[in-house]
């Protein structure tokens, strides 16, 4: 975690190759080529943000900044674009430049947002430390990243497990989990590096608002071929859409649940397990969930989408039974999110079927934004 | 681990605010603004690259590939521009373009080289499951990501840690531990993202060529300010390199390995504890490793960088009697590597000081393609 790193300038020099038969060398010491960098992104004490990208032979440059429209930037005469916006609430943004119809990252700032489709660059606007995602000195949980060998899929993937401050492999306390699905296009890093789950964790734990519990963040592809079909292919390619998620239900229950409850000090009673997500994440965890109540009694979807509307088809067990099983069934969507028609909709149906549920809308859209305040809504909420 | 995804096609729509007061939306589905990417990169049977970026209005891309001069590109009718590069080796390979000045990572390839002053592209060569960093399928082990308060910096870093397949906090097996370095420019993360530490411990521990060890990957900056400084800085202000350097160590003292021992199944003896690092962390490995002999008896360099030349003043108590302490002391170069000639002039002041130590020269440069080998071959020497 490095803090207070501020812009940086890139120096690289080309060095011709030393002896013959060597290969050539591009090594990092000074400087034939260098390039200076403006500073990029800049938090103004105000919480307005300045950005710049140098790009002397662009003619239009515009930033793409979560949760806003799309906004040109203007060159100054250093060939130096660069663009203000006011002031932003304190929290993480994903940003990127158009740059002549290229997207590109900031080069000036070397935090990522990592996606299989399209990385972007994050900016932090700091904020109160009562902010959930805001690290401070409390004791902070680990996260731990695991690679196996994935039978239902044939392939090799990985999940993050987050254990709380204090987990003690050697103790006798057994913990609750809560499996938290990323969205389409993320890959299993997104709630830790984008979402800030363990430290969205760590301080509701250390206030005492949130049960201490293990958070397992899995690969959430169970056909990796989605992603090659771009965004919209959900709603395009039924078989697809469905082969994804029968697959991804199949490999989190045979596979990584019972890795988990093997490696792990956790309670694997079903009352101490709990599935939510955001978007994609959002549909597989009420469809994994509501589908197998026997293992689920904790569900949540944030923004879900991509979630096929015959629902008495894809949830066609579900009754008002459910209630015995169900300790909270938990929807969350913004209003100004393209998808909250879809979950109203879905809550609507719900409610025909007698299913208890908590409607939660918030202000925001399809953001991180809403998906951080989601989840420190939900923990504390859950195994209680 | 996300295996076979092949390339992707970008979908941005922007939709409205749908609601007065409500923030604007930018929405992952289909489908007003489309950029169609080309394929990148894209590795052909004969290991053959080809790199493709589209940027119709750039007047000159150019490639930076790792190990490889700058190559300039050329753009066809499309706007997209291209250069395939002769067949490589098998490994992972660094690279950007550098677009009209402008570097930037490759929009349509998801790998990422991350680092704090450039981040990259990577692309992945394969070979035949015998390189040792080639994914197999055989036991993996875990990584943990650790985020601590530290006192000596006085800032909140982080650090990760390789526990081997097998690995069991509940059992009596106590294992040796590496201390592993990243250089000038990376982060934590280096190591196991770039460098594929974990992947290739796996295989050497699967195939019985390694211990079974723990592998500790800490971040390498006593001071980050260095980071701000830039390329060079380490040769520019001596002040500056030599405070990074201290609180390097103390940090690594002090807090890292306490916190390691106390929470890992590890044997604190000397002779289980290594320290081995790349460039910035080579030198940080032999200054820290030489000066403290009763923590550490096996100590190796990578390409060691802004090593300080008064090796009497910071080696001042190195003798020959560090041999009677130092399983193995050694020290790696590419004769490509632009330090090549300060790795050889600190190996003949060993000499002269009659410490033993191993020279190992390979082909290559200042990249990570020398330095996976390094570990390859280093790990199986330590701890016999």
């Amino acid at each position: 975690m490095k803090i207070g790193l501020a812009a940086f300038s890139l120096v690289i020099l080309c060095v011709s190759a030393s002896a013959q038969n060597q290969p050539p060398v591009v090594a990092p010491t000074p400087a034939a080529v260098r390039s200076a960098r403006p500073k990029s992104p800049e938090v103004h004490t105000d919480r307005s943000v300045t950005f710049r990208f140098a790009a002397p032979n662009a003619k239009a440059v515009q930033l793409f900044l979560e949760g806003a429209m799309p906004a040109p930037m203007t060159k100054d005469e250093a060939g130096v674009w660069s663009i203000t916006v006011a002031p932003l609430e304190p929290d993480w943004y994903g940003y990127s430049f158009l740059s002549d119809g290229v997207f590109a990252i900031d080069p000036a700032n070397h935090w990522l947002k990592p996606n299989l489709i399209a990385t972007q660059s994050m900016v932090h606007v700091p904020g109160p430390s009562s902010l959930p995602w805001e690290i401070n000195d409390v004791p902070h949980g680990d996260l731990h990243h695991h690679l196996y060998r994935a039978k239902v899929t044939d392939d090799f993937r990985d999940y993050y497990v987050y254990t709380p401050p204090g987990y003690d492999p050697l103790g006798n306390t057994k913990y609750p989990v809560l499996y938290l699905l990323h969205g389409f296009s993320d890959d299993a890093q997104a709630w830790p590096m984008v979402g800030k789950a363990d430290i969205i964790l760590d301080n509701l734990i250390s206030e005492g608002k949130a049960k201490p519990m293990i958070v397992v963040m899995p690969f959430g592809y169970g056909n990796p071929a989605v992603i090659e079909g771009g965004f919209g292919i959900l709603e395009k390619d039924i078989r697809l859409r469905d082969d994804n998620l029968a697959k991804f239900t199949q490999g989190l229950l045979s596979e990584i649940i019972p890795q988990v409850e093997t490696n792990y000090r956790v309670d694997g009673d079903q009352k101490s397990r709990a599935i939510a997500g955001l978007s994609m994440g959002g549909s597989e965890s009420l469809l994994t969930g509501l589908n197998h109540l026997d293992k689920f009694a904790w569900v949540a979807s944030f923004s879900a989408g991509a979630l096929p509307e015959s629902y008495d088809q894809y949830f066609s067990g579900l009754t008002s039974s459910a209630n015995g099983k169900l300790k909270l069934l938990w929807i969350a969507c913004g209003t100004a999110d393209f998808l909250i028609a879809n979950n109203r909709k879905f809550r609507d149906w719900l409610t025909t079927k007698g299913v208890n549920h908590v409607d939660v809308e918030t202000p925001g859209a399809h953001t991180w934004m809403v998906w951080r305040r989601n989840l420190a809504t939900l923990a504390p909420l859950l195994f209680r």
